[in-house]
């Protein structure tokens, strides 16, 4: 059986577990507490030198790290990922954006408020970030005003990644009413089949 | 023919580069300068709603950005992307490092020293940003002790990711004599045939 190392609280862990739901895939979950340095300790280290969650175990042992790599491997072969070449590379593309332009802000953002005291310096950069975040969430909102998904016509792995810290940027300090085609995008995310929450093991 | 919208200096635009040119297809480059907002005007943000380089014109009039999904677009079906499913999602899990752990911190850094005066909160961000460039580097180093290549057991999009900031990191205040088996692979990259330099066009 798969075996995912996760910290509950984390949207790239729930973009993992809420594949693994729609493909009616079973797991094991180790919850790993980041608060706590449980990810950088040397036995998880030598499953994920990167020290990071979500790290997916496979069956023959071997270790798959980074979110959206371990959604192109679970999602290859299925309805969530398309055959296309060009619009394979399309949910890429979205992917990819959401990893340098979207999560170190939305999600930092989110991360900082919830489980950081900030000092002077940080709070500075917390507003820039949110400026940043902001932007990312604009790209979103000018696409998903013609397109009801991301990336191939379709609901795919690239709406995963996109949704798992955008439907919670409101903890990050993000109105999300400033972006009223995001909004109904969440909800027809919401409404997919086997759609699980943030809160679900 | 593909046009490659990019700015000269990008590392994430030589990647690019370096692949059509390891591919022997013909392009047309298309050089903005990202310092006097050339990628943030309206007709270039019709092109990519994100405002980045490198972009990718394709054939057919559209567009495909991202510098990491357009190798995966141009390596497919190529030597530069191995076919099994789990190669491939190593060859992504190293390319989604690169972008999330590695050039927020090696890149940024050597665009902050090259380009830009630095305030007493960026000094500080700077050295922040310098200790988790260290970390990737060493990420890095940890498993190119181990192996000729980053993923797949050859040389692919994978390397060129990470190669092209990796190479100049000494210009991020980065000493790569720290870590000599990514020095070693350095060479094993510059070394592959139609090896071009980032200078060149």
């Amino acid at each position: 059986m798969l075996r995912l190392y996760d910290y509950f609280d984390s949207g790239n862990g729930y973009k993992v577990r809420l594949l693994l739901h729609q493909l009616a895939i079973p797991f094991e979950l180790i919850e790993l507490d980041i608060m706590k340095g449980e990810t950088r300790t040397p036995a998880f280290l030598a499953k994920n030198p990167n020290g990071r969650i979500p790290t997916l175990e496979l069956e023959d042992g071997s270790f798959l790290a980074e979110s959206n790599a371990i959604l192109f491997y679970l999602g290859e072969g299925t309805a969530f990922l398309p055959e296309d070449r060009l619009a394979r590379a399309r949910v890429l593309q979205w992917m990819f954006f959401e990893q340098y332009s979207h999560e170190p802000y939305v999600a930092v953002a989110r991360f900082w408020l919830k489980h950081m005291d900030l000092d002077e310096r940080r709070r500075a950069e917390l507003a820039e970030r949110q400026d940043r975040g902001r932007a990312a969430l604009g790209v979103m909102e000018r696409h998903l005003a013609a397109h009801d998904f991301l990336a191939g016509g379709a609901y795919s792995i690239a709406d995963i990644a996109l949704y798992a810290y955008t439907h919670v940027a409101d903890e990050g300090g993000f109105d999300l009413a400033e972006f009223p085609a995001t909004g109904a995008w969440l909800e027809r995310v919401r409404g997919q089949p086997g759609h699980v929450q943030i809160t679900q093991r």
